[in-house]
């Protein structure tokens, strides 16, 4: 089943129809994360933007990472995060999905997305950027630094974790959070959404040392 | 059973044991991707590493990130990938992720981690760096740039895709990449391993037109 391999090219990437490369390429790294970026404006306007591009930078100081398109959408989300140095992730979980992904439609600057989607804006103690309420585990960042990167004109925002909401039966006594617990979803490519199932927890790998299941 | 919500402060992150914070933040940004990196050493020395720190970047030119602790493992991964500019990436599946996770063993460096975990390189004609054999989809890159990001001293290696090897019946129509015809597993935390199931590919989302499936 496996054995009818194309070998693609750089060449042949590069004269693939734009779309089908955006597909394509969206792809190959595998599974990405499924968040919605809270913003507020400088005027006080939420904003809303689905993203799959938050990763792990860091876990001491805690850091996410994410990458952002400065020419195309979510240009209000980029825009409120340079003007307030603020914003919060917000997982997407199974129920969630649809609003989620409806969040990257170009809506007027001026009118919330929360509005839009019917989802409702949940304030923080800590900042004024809106979490999602209907988010499972929500996390408020600060802006510690933004890199350009030059390679393809996209901008790499750093933001150190501030406070995070998670239901305190997902926290496992490592610190391991069970996602799934949470229903939270993965993306592949632009436009598919994924739940997963657990195949196991596996033991810090050693040389010459079986590794052990360590799921609960 | 979501209602009982912990709010986790910053400095609750900070006097965590590092263990327990390493679980913690490394489940905070959702799933993860599971990919296998190859490399070849200027001797000639195959190495292998998994990572989850491989994500998308941007389509044109088609670009993978990647992020490296130069001061823990991989280290091997990472002087291999600077002193020859390239590296494969190669998608763990289903049958695939307990050998991938045991390639993190600290496996001395004049050893090849393909000899350990049984697994085969395979050479490509355009780079020496090795794929993995067993893997469904397996990609080829030159490094492009390597960004020290000074908030936490990781390096950010930004290659460009040279080569894809993928099973054609995964690719659909428009491009996308039938990830779970390949059995791809995505991660979360540190060791946790899953598998997925698709809940729906969603229309390009416009203001005020209600979206459709495109699953096919």
């Amino acid at each position: 089943m496996m054995n009818n391999t194309m070998i693609v090219t750089q060449n042949d990437i590069e004269n693939m129809d734009s779309r089908y490369r955006a597909h394509f390429v969206n792809c190959l790294s595998g599974f990405k994360s499924a968040n919605l970026i809270g913003t507020c404006s400088k005027d006080g306007i939420d904003n809303l933007c689905i993203v799959s591009s938050v990763f792990h930078l860091g876990s001491h100081p805690p850091l996410l990472g994410m990458i952002m398109r400065p020419h195309t959408v979510p240009r209000d989300t980029l825009k409120n995060i340079k003007d307030t140095g603020q914003y919060t992730v917000n997982h997407v979980h199974a129920a969630l999905f649809e609003q989620a992904h409806q969040s990257s439609a170009r809506y007027p600057s001026e009118e919330s997305e929360f509005a839009h989607l019917k989802l409702n804006p949940l304030r923080s103690s800590c900042m004024s950027a809106p979490f999602v309420a209907e988010s499972h585990l929500r996390i408020a960042l600060k802006v510690r630094d933004i890199v350009e990167i030059a390679a393809n004109n996209t901008e790499l925002i750093i933001g150190e974790v501030i406070e995070v909401n998670v239901p305190d039966h997902s926290v496992l006594e490592d610190g391991f959070i069970d996602l799934e617990a949470l229903n939270t979803v993965t993306v592949s490519g632009l436009d598919s959404y994924h739940q997963t199932t657990c195949l196991d927890r596996l033991s810090y790998a050693k040389p010459d040392t079986p590794l052990t299941s360590i799921k609960k």
